[in-house]
């Protein structure tokens, strides 16, 4: 028998104690034991949760408890979750987690301690909710070097932009529906500036290069000055607009990451990801491009991964899984100005100073304003050259 | 160090020397230790290859060898690949494979030999090619109860219904071009009629449901007998034909699994699955609905994954990987008739008849003949009513 705690009892939380009650049968034949859910720590009672019997208010109940193999930690931020996570895998317990916070910002130094204890810290539930994405890039694709990784990483942002697409409603307007759906905080910062997408494509260009990229390291624009216009725009010629996290190895094998709105081919497989789904593309240099695409967030789906890496720990009791991170090379890790790429722009300006400017462009429209798309060229330059023009509107595009 | 043979030096077994000549160093540092190729199996010479100095003919050179560690099987049929992966399996060593025949119709006679011996017998490449599938699928869905799974398993189908959908040419003609640009082969009946992809669904279907069906009971349809006509009137109506295998849970707890051309709703993420490239959908109780993209086929992505499960093989060289074929309950395999779906036809009737047989259709195209969708029915009623009426091309449709 394993027996397993959960941190945290909100949407998570709840999500992982509802898949144990659920699957218990299939997932005893799986592991080959039952799991026992013995602990669950709040602050609150939950008098009416069919776990209510479950509920501890001390940690130390936890971790002093030998009996107790796998803590899910599911309290979310880099606070309480950062000491009891530390104190868990110091007592040799296994944790694993949806706390993508948590392991964009100190993900390296858990998983040392891990190593350290020999206790597995696993965490793919932090990148894509259910989506399978962090497991098989570093294993199926193990003898592959990962060039690229890059995605739509943030489900609320998605949404909005699917809206803006398909609905023709304005950011503000389409936010409002986002949030009154449940989809977006009342608060929604994290999502709308492109933080939460920042912290996921941190976490899988560690994995991926094997090299620690912290979130403030990592030029991010979100969706929040997004112009319907440029949406329409793009949505004519072809192109949707989409939030993307994009983790690259440089032609000088330097590591370039950033989060920024982009315009992607229609009919590239990631433009179709829609909604509050999640898509992540990995571009090896065996496999080519792969995609991983589903629910990327939600209690069930995020529970999914949470119990699927707990059936893991339970497997490998006494025996690290290999993550992977910091183990290979140090990446050196570049400012994406020596990036090359291409641009779109929306400026007041005529068009002999763009063809001036910004020589062997593509006009998308031409009108009031004109919007164009440049030739691809290093990001340094394009910056350099954008301040000739009065540029209302910027977006990446996605080679 | 590792020491590994390839049996078959084909195109997957030139990828997977390949491979590993070409990331040796990055192999090394994630398993910790030099992998060295020792042996490659055939009958013929190569003495242009690099690799000429690797050849052997004899399979007791390789067996008999307690060197070697682990094997990669890339024959491919169930002859003589069968008896080799049996007696290697059984001398202990590790055994992967891209081989999807044998798999499909010797993979759980296989996976008890391993186990029995304490070794590995990995198959990732089999289905999907480089694509992760198989081992997200009962690893990181491992939590959840899988109600279906279906996809576009073959390249060479896609790629000739792309060329139908997109160019407007009739299937002999895309067969044609196919095979010029070395997609499909001389005798193209493996892929055309369907039978790669029932072999996929069944390796998908066993680890999914935990049952074993084997390839001669699957319904097949493949595309050999698709008429341009219905591809055009899906198309106008909103739907892409795509060659599926599918394998699904029904309401009465039996797994039914065939494999057909269907009309695909084109803003379902796999409808924009085009070319040679496969998708993957796994529902789960928990997780709802996910996709894996990718290469389903080629020289370098299949043998992408055949190193990766050779890598894993080399990291659990005393430890066997739980791959979980049979180890459920068995599940009870039902004849497709009991499914409800619908389905597409175009007839050679009057429309007042097409209402008298299958009211509430839907009439997609009313000219020298109509085509329609009917309402959800079970199969065999549908096929029972479908003899009322002079049936000139019949599509299931996804739901």
């Amino acid at each position: 028998m394993i027996n397993v705690a959960i941190m945290g009892f909100g949407t998570v939380g709840q999500g992982v104690a509802d898949v144990i009650a659920m699957n218990c049968e299939l997932i005893e034949k799986r592991i080959g034991q039952p799991v026992h859910l013995k602990y669950i720590l709040d602050i609150h009672d939950f008098p009416n949760s069919p776990f209510s019997d479950k509920i501890v208010h001390d940690f130390e109940t936890i971790v002093h408890d030998p009996e107790i193999d796998v803590i899910a930690e599911t309290i979310g931020g880099a606070g309480i979750a950062y000491e009891y996570t530390k104190r868990a895998l110091t007592a040799k317990k296994h944790v694993v987690t949806s706390n993508k916070e948590l392991v964009a910002t100190k993900g390296r130094e858990l998983l040392e301690i891990a190593a350290d204890k020999n206790v597995n810290y696993l965490f793919e539930a932090a990148v894509g909710g259910g989506i399978p994405v962090l497991r098989p890039m570093f294993q199926c694709l193990a003898g592959n070097r990962i060039e690229e990784v890059f995605g739509i990483l943030n489900g609320t942002t998605n949404y909005i932009l699917s809206r803006m697409v398909h609905g023709g409603v304005a950011f503000d307007a389409a936010l409002k529906e986002a949030q009154s759906m449940g989809y977006a905080e009342k608060d929604p910062t994290a999502d709308v500036e492109g933080h939460d997408a920042c912290r996921k494509i941190c976490i899988l260009a560690d994995l991926a290069f094997g090299c620690e990229i912290l979130p403030e390291c990592v030029p991010t624009t979100g969706i929040s000055h997004l112009n319907l216009k440029d949406v329409e725009i793009g949505e004519k010629a072809g192109w949707h607009v989409k939030l993307l996290g994009r983790a690259v190895r440089g032609a000088d094998g330097k590591v370039y990451a950033y989060v920024a709105p982009h315009l992607v081919e229609e009919h590239y497989p990631i433009a179709s990801v829609e909604d509050v789904f999640n898509g992540i593309m990995v571009r090896g240099n065996a496999v080519g491009e792969v995609m991983f695409y589903g629910p990327g967030a939600g209690k069930l789906p995020t529970a999914s991964a949470v119990v699927g890496d707990m059936m893991d720990a339970a497997q490998h009791k006494n025996r690290r899984r290999n993550i992977g991170w910091a183990a290979y090379d140090q990446a050196v890790i570049g400012e994406p100005e020596a990036l090359s790429m291409r641009c779109y722009f929306r400026v007041k300006d005529r068009l002999d100073r763009i063809e001036e400017v910004f020589p062997k462009s593509e006009i998308l429209y031409d009108e009031d304003e004109i919007a164009f798309i440049t030739s691809e060229m290093p990001l340094s330059e394009l910056n350099e050259r954008e301040k000739l023009l009065q540029v209302c509107a910027k977006l990446c595009i996605l080679n």
